[in-house]
């Protein structure tokens, strides 16, 4: 999906809500783990659809957490395949693999995700710099996705680190990942926890897609990421993973997860109308 | 594997050698293809089990770069699996993998990596910070191996940024990781490329294990590291991928890939006497 295509997919749908697949074998409810008796993959990926069937028509993107799927061994693999494969060709479907080593091991991650397991983004750790993120770069048509301010409460060990030149270490982290990747091919993180320094984001990285976790479980708001990052052409996906999915934990699981999902879209939508 | 046991084998093996498997489909020697027709995956864990048995005898260490094998999709999770399950008990398995997310995340690749695919020790990321490290800390006997300096070109592009009280950023990322892990638990990645950085990496970390990849084909020398950056306890483990493992492609690549072992474990164990 192109940079135009997802802003056209953004007005059309009248929401930029990504819905994280942080899906927790401890997590999901107890009907179908009786369902599927021994086999707890078929029963996350029953879970994974029903939760992409409910939610797609307000959402525009989905984020699967590669690490609960890995924590599962082999047939965790399968199910990160299985799962991209549910997700319907007019939402992205993007990897939360935060992946970043020397080129030809960058090299190899870009083939894993955007070719073996066919995502359409993956998300990239930039300290190992320019030659770590390349190779993701290099897939025409693919989204590599930055991290530059997470919305963890670590991201204030090294990322606010102030420099001698004034700037802080973020800033100098979204300059040179913009001067590596144009708004077609790539996008930043951005935490929703972040307050004031989301605006700084925004004006280091005016024309680039912002993907903003962090609204919900983790304390951001919706209001203050779009207040502080939305532009005319949105520019922004917002995800929500814990507070959708496992919005209940019986089986009117899907059911929950939509109404949450379409409550989100609904004040998305109201954004869209004031920022256009 | 405790700090003490490693220093143990380090003396009594007289090696510092981490043979690195990382493993290129591409460039498994042609007799091993013919071999396993139709199935590169048998190919590939035959060569790594006669690389692991060619070179045992002058290697305290295994490190396994996770990228090569989730390139394979399904499959390379399996051989990774397997890979594991080959390497002796008197050898660390290290699984290079350079993970690094929020708390709940990283814990889940903890588990990944530590239980179900059984690794003694894996590589972070530290850039969000201490809550994405810990979880990996977290786990008991496991040993958990942080990025600092890092060979490659782009490593000067943010580890080299000076901050505003006169240190460079890598030097913070160590000072940091250090007050989370003790010498036990935690060994650092420090690049063989970085010259006179590697002395500075030292005086930080004096007792910490180091992790040393870029000997040979990036660059690096063995004298140098070691006159920089070994102590009384050695504290290093040196690594080498591409010039053991692709010594010959022909019918003699376990054998060759022994000569290349063995010539390093030589230069490393007039390196022992000289520094004990």
């Amino acid at each position: 999906m192109t940079r135009q295509q997802l802003i056209d997919t953004i007005r059309s749908k009248q929401t930029f809500l990504c819905v994280g697949l942080d899906t927790d074998p401890t997590k999901v409810p107890k009907h179908l783990l009786e369902a599927y008796p021994n086999d707890i993959g078929a029963a996350i990926l029953a879970f994974n659809a029903a939760i992409i069937d409910a939610t797609s028509t307000y959402a525009v993107a989905y984020k699967i957490n590669t690490a609960f799927y890995e924590a599962m061994g082999t047939s965790g693999w399968t199910l990160l395949h299985e799962t991209i494969n549910q997700i319907p060709g007019d939402c992205l479907s993007i990897l939360d693999a935060k992946r970043g080593d020397i080129g030809n091991t960058s090299d190899q991650y870009a083939k894993a995700f955007f070719i073996a397991l066919g995502a359409d983004a993956v998300t990239v750790a930039p300290y190992m710099g320019a030659d770590s993120v390349q190779p993701f770069l290099d897939h025409n048509g693919k989204w590599t996705i930055a991290l530059a301010l997470t919305s963890n409460p670590g991201s204030q060990d090294f990322q606010q680190l102030l420099l001698e030149n004034g700037q802080r270490m973020f800033e100098v982290v979204i300059e040179r990942l913009c001067s590596w990747g144009n708004p077609d091919q790539l996008m930043l993180v951005a935490g929703a926890t972040r307050g004031a320094d989301l605006a700084t984001v925004r004006a280091l990285a005016p024309d680039y897609f912002l993907l903003v976790p962090g609204v919900g479980a983790q304390g951001g708001s919706l209001d203050d990421v779009c207040e502080a990052a939305m532009t005319k052409d949105c520019c922004l996906l917002i995800n929500s993973s814990r507070q959708i999915i496992y919005a209940s934990a019986g089986p009117d699981f899907a059911s929950a997860a939509k109404t949450e999902a379409q409550r989100l879209q609904q004040e998305m939508a109201q954004w869209l109308t004031k920022k256009s």
